[in-house]
């Protein structure tokens, strides 16, 4: 019988063929934040940080972007994934 | 014919399963950046920044991370997402 990936040596694997496609917009990272603009560029003036530290979102999840309101928490929780915040010191 | 979602009354149709599983990582956004790392925290001194602006990644994809080397541009062209850097001015 030929070889199949999916039930060496069954007959019938031929008779099943399916299509998986990928959505629009699969492998962005920012699902929701300014999708008006084309490109989300921030700009921080480091003479003007009120703070003597600032955390800054690198997550795209942060209700408060651009900066960081913890919410990479949670990202990472679900996905599995490592990501977390720039912080500027003064 | 072949066995069909879209016809669930087919009698062949339970010849027919399929399991798609979602890979480790599926919604994360690093791929590849220090994924030795629990979380991936950054952080710049504002007083000793060398240049008048510097760009710092949040799209995960830049080969000199935590610094922007423009790899943004390609990652929005091939998802059609919208992301781009943090710039810190002196
Ligand atoms: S909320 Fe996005 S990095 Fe913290
Ligand atoms: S290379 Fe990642 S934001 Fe520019």
């Amino acid at each position: 019988p030929p070889a199949s990936l999916a039930a060496p040596g069954r007959g019938r694997s031929r008779r099943c063929l399916v299509a998986v496609r990928a959505e629009a917009g699969v492998g962005g990272i920012n699902p929701a934040i300014r999708k008006e603009e084309a490109k989300v560029v921030d700009t921080v003036l480091a003479g003007e940080l009120s703070k003597p530290l600032t955390a800054y979102c690198r997550c795209w999840r942060s209700g408060t972007f651009p900066l960081c309101d913890g919410s990479h928490v949670k990202h990472n929780k679900e996905t599995g994934d490592n990501v977390g915040p720039l912080l500027v010191k003064k």
